[in-house]
């Protein structure tokens, strides 16, 4: 754990010391992104230390070749890779020709990292006695622009403190790079050109297989005491490489500053042999804007970002923290400008989990999205799976189903599964049911049903389909069930009759039904088409509801609560305050079928459905569930406490409900599970939002209107957080007496608070 | 699939053309082997096409470092792997100057190869156009000596067919070999020593990481017509290899002929620093005999195993040489003489499955052992596992088991666990009761109990142990249930109560307090050693007998059968006869997942347990659960018809019975599943065993005597074979009309012929 490492700070994050043990969790800790591409915090200059480098580019992956130990019919071949890409921050410091190193300085003080939520930059300043005997004063600024989403800009300045020296600054580009997370050490970057050409540096590189092709550049400013000089570089270049070499003098205590605009250009939005043309103009625009009005950009465009997403929180800093790094987060990770993007599960901060898509993006990340952004935000993520949808259809083929049946990956980069376990690959397919929800969720909150006819009824009739097929029937219970499966709690494998998957399974036909019958009667001319394209007839439509009506759910009387599966109550029952704490976290203690056959839960599995369908279920069928199951989860996954948050708010149990955001909102900032070095848990971060906005303030959307049922931590004196709501902006601020709700803009709104109807008008407050 | 490749002979496999698209495969099926290591049927000569290279050295192996996809806690660090050894058949031959090579001879005609089964040696012939015109006519013939088993020898002749020649022979040993199977293509091997001393060659290697030390040698003797020529070699090393080059001219239609000497002496049998004297010592003894006496010595022995093991059978010839190449691989693969040694499903014949022990030991090969051989060959098998507990205990120990209780593991080398799928390594627990199941059929074949108190019942209770800490008390059941297994049918996974494995653990625990009774009684001594090794005492035994009273079978009152495991019924259950031959075989064809839900059935799961306790069961009982099972198995395991073929002869379905026979009996000669180029399928030929003697020849021990119910499959007109039993011979012979009993020695055995007392006189028949 990594308490009291990270300063607490309401709009920063802030490391105050040189620990070298630490180098590789702050480098997560402290990564920009903007949505595009992202940057961990290594350091421009040389460092011989431990390190994870790492610079990522959206979109641009490698099908690395599936390594497994016994391969099973239908895995698939590859498994795609986030990249490592070519090193643009590079910049390597000599002072007096010796290379500036953290690792060796004979001394560091005032060593300070900032990670400068509010305007969006990385600042890092040290002072540093070098080898040679030299003290300098290092200061290093870099963001990632997101108003230029292709372009990163660094500030690097040196002050000789004890006697005049040398500086020699010397900027590259660096395309001979490897992932660490490489399954068979296969190189994944091909150099194609190197070149230097009016000051400016280009590599152009392609992925191997994949052949995305990504042109690296930069061009540098050098300053002295703040006065930009010319210097005329000199240039080396090897197969992968380009450097330019500045020296200047600098007298002791004068500074020597490089500015070096660098970033990457892809063939995802230019022309393949325009790449470097492409570079040259970004860089134009930004060398005639210069570092400081870039920066003042970065500002503005994070401001506004804020505006609409803060979440405040009074009388608790490190909570305040907390919540800003997951919405800082969030934000670089996705922007919502580009819909074959996605939100992998360590966005831009670490290659684990391929940097791909799972289906936390529909389950925990759409909320955040939708109600922080502007709606097409949300349908982008939507329509990024409904652009993979013959691939779902070919996945689905591949294990056997027919009839354009569609099974969504349960990891991707292109539409194409990753992922090769056979017990998640193959049966952890309720994340089917959540592409569904996502549509449902979509439409229940924007009101932008226009979705549904123009995209999601395809995708709902493709997985109809698949439930259809997936289930069968059983003479012996007289009902359809589920075989083998893997639900949300994934510490079951292959069970029969998850009461989750049959119950979003079931949901899902019968919502599609439901749409269909809608779309038919508004939407012709979409009907037409859908209905032609998928030729459905009203044979294999109640074939489909013979199914969704005859589902069965495992259920126990003597408990009153629906089975996570069947056979769950022949485990011994033992909840988990009972457990030796010196047998967890059991997935790394216990051996895999000793976790199976426990009553163990990872994360919300029946709960999970609770939260997903909680209009379906009274409070008290929750109160039965959760008194249930809750006792039994271990939370090993970090998506597991918001739900539980969530749910223990609405039971009225606020301190359990603060217990749960904890473990969440700062997992990374404190480090938990001592794995940040890794990357940052992006997508459960999502789930910390929830746990404020539909936890605390219990916001849900009932028969189109916002509904809140505020509470408070009595640990915080108040929080507040805004909502986009069908363009309507609403401002929620609650305190231990009373919750407030403002608007903007000249449309007034009535919602629900405590199920009673409040008006609430353009620019005044309401208490309630 | 082969049919007619092969051609058919009594006593020999011969091949009479040479295919290079063969000549994998047939390496497999012309291997040779002495129990104490093996060689695949590779040419002694250059070779430059296809081949699989493979020398093997039972109970050498490398811990190859695991490899997987997705690492689970408790897996094995390493696969222990067969080794491919270095190569001791190698003879180079060049004729003027040119190598023989078959893969770019301009002509091969005649090529005939045979495998001789009664004398035990492989012998090669064929005439070639070489393209330098030369015509060669060649002769080879090699043996692994089950005498002295750490000597080959071979003989090899050329002959110039169409002009004078020079004929240079190059004898040679290489340690500079590999693994096909290595997950990470490390070396396996180091030389240390590469030495020529008076006209013999050696190379001392030793196996990295387990540190075998093996000593390779040779010493080859030259012939011109039959007479021995004094020749000089010239002798050439590398830093792996020595090669002796003999050059001799001979005239047209004048035989140049090599006979080599060479094979392995290892550390597991000599010092390390004597292996080279040990070598020497090896030569000395076979060329003072020479290669004639060598080759009469290897027909003599066995002949002597082929008195004792044989079965002939009359009226179908491709069934007969089916059979005996199944009794002649069992024997090339173990002949009981090194308790450290064990028979690997492939035997000598390839690399696959790392030539490792698994239950089919236990299972499938002690009844043939226990038959045809001494009893101490099957109380070797059986020490093996006593020598490994302490390993099992460790393995359960990194499983969360505690009490010294004992999980053998799937996968072995030297008693560690070396397989690593979780739903296997973890799961497939019931080869635990195999272990004791060979115990109990020992004891009651051969009536040597003594091997319960001496050391079984050590076994007996750390197994005991593992099934009372596996099991649970279900609350919902009321009684004890096994959560999470896989059974013998590898085509269910982590299922819950296997009825198999409920039956067999609660055996073994009511077996193991059985045989502490009567051990308890009788052997005093050992059992106040074996309760205080175990600190076993009475409570610890009454909370078995709880387990083993309390355990759950899940049963069908509507089919009247026990199901082979809970929800079993829930499957659409469709008998294979309906299913698409398409889809066959579905390990194949359907993905894992698919495969799982289905009610397909690998290999005997439930029936498997009727075979084992066959008395527990009437035939009304066994009739419905096989009508139940077998419809529904898909016999994707070599191991699965014997089961069946055994019980369809019991409930009188002759025609089914042979059918299941024919699946094995000839499973490699013809190939039927087109993979006998990775070698044979060495344990399921001692079920084929099974299927004649205890199948047709309706052979039980029942209350220590033997019985018999003899029927014939209508295709042959008889067929007769020999049981060891308690050191008396006994040959039965069937007919279609009668079955002839008849004995050797001076001693009288009673036995039952379809339930009647018969008597069998020393050295008389009796027909019944």
């Amino acid at each position: 754990m990594n308490q009291d490492y990270i300063k607490p700070d309401a709009w920063s994050i802030i490391e105050e010391e040189f620990d070298p043990g630490r180098v590789k969790s702050s480098e997560s800790l402290f990564s920009i992104g903007n949505g595009a591409m992202g940057q961990r915090a290594n350091f421009e200059e040389h460092y011989s230390g431990p390190s994870f480098q790492g610079s990522y580019i959206g979109g641009v992956f490698y099908p690395d070749k599936t390594k497994v130990g016994w391969w099973k019919n239908g895995y698939p071949e590859y498994f795609a890779k986030v990249l490592n890409a070519p090193n643009w921050i590079g910049i390597n410091i000599y002072v007096n020709g010796e290379a500036l190193d953290l690792h060796t300085c004979t001394k560091v003080d005032n060593f300070r990292r900032e990670l400068n939520m509010k305007e969006g930059f990385l600042a890092r300043s040290f002072e540093a006695k070098m080898p040679n005997g030299i003290e300098v004063e290092v200061k290093a600024i870099r963001f990632l622009s997101i108003v230029q989403d292709e372009l990163g800009a660094i500030k690097f300045e040196v002050t000789p403190m004890n006697q005049d020296a040398q500086i020699k600054f010397d900027p590259y580009l660096d395309a001979g790079i490897t992932n660490t997370d490489a399954n068979w050490e296969e190189r994944f970057w091909k150099t194609l050109e190197v070149k230097a050409d009016k000051g400016r540096g280009y590599v152009v590189s392609k992925t191997l297989k994949t052949e995305f092709h990504v042109g690296t550049y930069m061009q540098s400013e050098i300053f002295k005491s703040g006065e930009k000089l010319q210097l005329s570089p000199e240039v080396a270049t090897t197969d992968d490489k380009i450097t330019f070499s500045y020296v200047l003098d600098a007298k002791k205590g004068e500074t020597a500053g490089i500015v070096k605009y660098a970033g990457y250009v892809t063939d995802m939005n230019h022309k393949r042999s325009d790449l470097v043309q492409a570079a040259s103009m970004v860089l134009d625009r930004a060398v005639k804007k210069g570092f400081d009005q870039l920066k003042q950009e970065q500002k503005d465009a994070w401001a506004a970002i804020w505006e609409m997403a803060d979440i405040t929180i009074s009388g608790d800093v490190k909570a305040q923290q907390g919540i800003r790094f997951n919405i800082f987060q969030l934000n670089q990770t996705y922007l919502g400008k580009d819909e074959r993007l996605n939100i992998g599960p360590k966005g831009f901060t670490g290659e684990k989990y391929g940097g791909s898509t799972y289906w936390d993006t529909e389950a925990y990340c759409i909320p955040f999205y939708m109600a922080t952004k502007d709606q097409n935000v949300a349908r982008k993520l939507l329509t990024y799976r409904y652009n993979h949808l013959e691939k779902a259809k070919e996945n689905a083929a591949k294990l056997g189903f027919s009839n354009g049946a569609a099974l969504y990956p349960m990891v991707t980069m292109n539409g194409e599964e990753s992922h090769n376990e056979w017990e998640i690959t193959f049966e952890e397919i309720h994340r089917n049911g959540a592409m569904v929800f996502a549509i449902y969720n979509y439409v229940r909150f924007t009101g932008d049903f226009s979705y549904i006819p123009e995209k999601g009824l395809e995708v709902m009739i493709a997985i109809a389909r698949f439930w259809h097929q997936r289930a069968n029937f059983s003479k012996a219970k007289n009902k359809y069930v589920i075989l083998g499966v893997t639900g949300p709690n994934e510490y079951e494998n292959n069970v029969n009759n998850n009461w989750y998957t049959n119950y979003i399974a079931k949901w899902c036909i019968e919502y599609c039904l439901e749409m269909i019958d809608k779309v038919k009667d508004a939407y012709q001319e979409d009907y037409t088409r859908v209905m032609g394209l998928t030729s459905l007839n009203e044979g294999e439509m109640s074939d489909w509801r013979e199914v969704a009506e005859g589902m069965y759910f495992p259920h126990s009387e003597e408990h009153g609560v629906y089975l996570q599966q069947d056979g769950f109550l022949d485990k011994e029952i033992i909840p988990v305050s009972q457990l030796d704490k010196k047998q967890r976290p059991i997935n790394q203690k216990w051996s895999w079928d000793r976790i199976l056959r426990s009553c163990y839960i990872k994360q919300a599995d029946v709960l999970q459905g609770f939260y997903f369908f909680a209009d379906h279920f009274s409070k008290e069928e929750l109160k039965k569930h959760f008194d249930f199951y809750e006792p039994l989860t271990v939370h090993e996954s970090s998506l597991s406490p918001c739900v539980h948050s969530i749910q223990a708010a609405l039971l009225g149990r606020m301190e359990q409900a603060y217990q749960f955001y904890l473990r969440t909102s700062r997992l990374d900032l404190d480090d938990y599970n001592k794995e940040v070095e890794e990357g940052c848990h992006i997508t459960s971060m999502a789930g910390t939002w929830m746990s404020i906005v539909e936890g605390f303030g219990g916001m849900r959307v009932e028969n189109d209107q916002l509904s809140f049922k505020p509470q408070i931590p009595e640990q915080w004196k108040a929080y507040s957080f805004k909502v986009n709501f069908r363009d309507r902006i609403l401002k929620v601020n609650v305190s231990a007496d009373k919750t407030e709700f403002s608007m903007e803009g000249s449309d007034s709104l009535e919602i629900l608070v405590n199920g009673k109807a409040v008006e609430v008008l353009p620019d005044s407050t309401v208490s309630a």
